[in-house]
């Protein structure tokens, strides 16, 4: 380690994002982005003369922005916070809800950043693990003091939770904030974004990285009291006032105004999944039930570590965690039926030469 | 405070940014942002056909960016880390190298964002005063045992420090970081970047938003040792691996390739503030020797906020910062001939009334 770093720094669990090779080109399954373009009326709205005003500051407040999404939830725009994608959003959360005696707790299967965010803050972490299903058991978290994050849908493993089950989270402990984390939820799970006037202590975070085609334009948000988005606005105003990009701003607000395009996306993309869950199925895999933009699958005739490294061979991405109770499996983006009919066909050579 | 607030989030002294008023036009002097559009060559490079691809993740190495800012300063990717505007850097950097037992040590007047920051990771600061004239004395900071933050040139007042004082710092103590926050030191002052190679605790951090037209691209990137960058991207990656924006990583990359475009505004904006300096000289204004793209003066005739507030009612905005030792100074933003002659201008009806 460098004689440099801080003890703290040396503590950190630095996240691997899925790999981005350069060497080829591969039918990209891997970081659940969305295989379609984003919106017409978001590339209308990214004019040239917009793009001529990059020499000024965005807007630190990301007005246009937050006021668009807040008239798409109907919250008001001070219970929206938006950021550099919903990463950042995250960790303004863990920083601002988290510190000394006040732990987080998360499931033992979830999104890998939950966990190089706590090491980044130096917080006690509670991992929770699923239930053998990977169901989650919102009872287990009933007891825990500090700051609960549930992905909703799950990721790796796309399977929701009820809204009912959060609801009596939020209900059990009214000073304990509750982080919902709905970056998947437009592809199947129940929002508790209609829950947000009821109960204070409910943060729902999510992103146009999946379901609004928006995941290099870097835009993700939280919605909550007026009260929580304070103090996440606290955190923001310390670490990167102009944390939104000119043009995400623009493009973001753009993007959450295309109804239509977006329930056009997410319908293909349910329908896609649909027809991957089936043919995956059909080939022996054990597919979970996904209610996200991928599908979380094991073969009974190949591991998934290989599967990962001949699918790789044969030019397609898909993800694997070389991680306890998910080593079996591997992740696949429901990507265009294009993008999946190649996928099915690698699999019916792979799969024959087992 | 809110009841959800962590001990940690209590203690935050978040930065106020110069203000966006939206209730009128004004000429916009108080953030520094460059008066002209961005390069044309980054206008080209931007394209339709890139922005068509905005439903794909940003490469989280910045691979095209960094390798464009490694070529333009001589050095090797390995060398650069880029991030979603300076401010991201900076905080990367204070993490990586700052913690218990390891402090920070800034000047009284300088930069407001570091106190931010160094309170965002609970850090115990230093600061240390500039002198009289507000020149910095390196010999001031010569045992101080933590990371050291230098602004070169210095903001508000635009002074600058002589490389040979750095390094000075640097030989010092050579188990000690030294960040120099480069963001004015194309207008005028010396940079530390040549010295890179021979002095492996040197952290430079540079941005776009200044000399590069590119303030809502929101690009700034830090240069120093392959050991030092390694250290930031462990935070990167426990932070927002997919920290730049998919377009800003390619306007990024044009900007610093078009040379020519850099040199022409550089060159103007010294000539600019020039005559600027002159104008206010004349009118009985004292103003500090700024290398920057902005001039720190203060009137024999009115005070500092009261300034600020009439220049503001005549449509012209300027910073002023309510603080001892510079309260009776306002910070004017060097843009182009025809807003500087609308400030002065309006400064001759103001004194005329004083």
């Amino acid at each position: 380690m460098s004689r440099f770093l801080s003890k703290e720094a040396m503590k950190l669990a630095p996240y691997t994002p899925g790999e981005q090779p350069k060497d080829a080109q591969y039918v990209k399954l891997n970081t659940n982005e969305s295989p379609f373009p984003p919106s017409p009326k978001l590339m209308k709205a990214m004019t040239r003369a917009e793009e001529l005003k990059l020499n000024l500051y965005s807007d630190p407040t990301c007005g246009r922005l937050n006021e668009a999404i807040a008239r798409h939830y109907e919250l008001k725009p001070e219970n929206v916070i938006s950021g550099n994608g919903s990463d950042e959003i995250l960790a303004f959360a863990v920083r601002a809800f988290c510190g000394e005696g006040k732990g987080v707790a998360y499931a033992d299967i979830t999104y890998g950043f939950y966990q190089a965010q706590t090491a980044l803050f130096g917080l006690e972490a509670k991992r929770i693990p699923l239930r053998e299903d990977f169901s989650l058991n919102v009872d287990d978290y009933m007891d825990f003091p500090g700051t609960i994050v549930i992905a909703n849908p799950n990721a790796p493993t796309g399977m929701a939770v009820p809204r009912a089950d959060i609801q009596r989270l939020l209900e059990a402990d009214p000073d304990r904030v509750v982080i919902v984390d709905e970056a998947y939820v437009d592809f199947g799970a129940e929002s508790c974004v209609p829950m947000i006037y009821r109960y204070d202590n409910l943060l729902v975070v999510q992103t146009m990285s999946k379901s609004r085609q928006l995941a290099g334009g870097r835009v993700g948000y939280a919605l909550g009291s007026a009260e929580l988005i304070a103090a996440l606005n606290r955190v923001k105003y310390s670490f990167n006032p102009y944390n939104v990009n000119r043009l995400s701003i623009i493009a973001g607000a753009a993007a959450v105004e295309d109804e239509a395009y977006f329930r056009q996306c997410c319908s293909a993309i349910a329908g896609n999944r649909a027809w991957l869950t089936g043919e995956l199925e059909a080939r022996g895999f054990a597919v979970l039930p996904s209610c996200a933009n991928f599908v979380f699958a094991k073969s009974d005739k190949i591991d998934g570590g290989a599967l990962y490294r001949q699918l790789k061979e044969n030019g397609i991405l898909v993800r694997w965690f070389d991680a306890d109770r998910i080593r079996d499996y591997v992740r696949i983006t429901v990507g265009s039926m294009e993008q999946l009919t190649e996928l099915v066909d690698a699999l019916d050579r792979l799969l024959e030469e087992v």
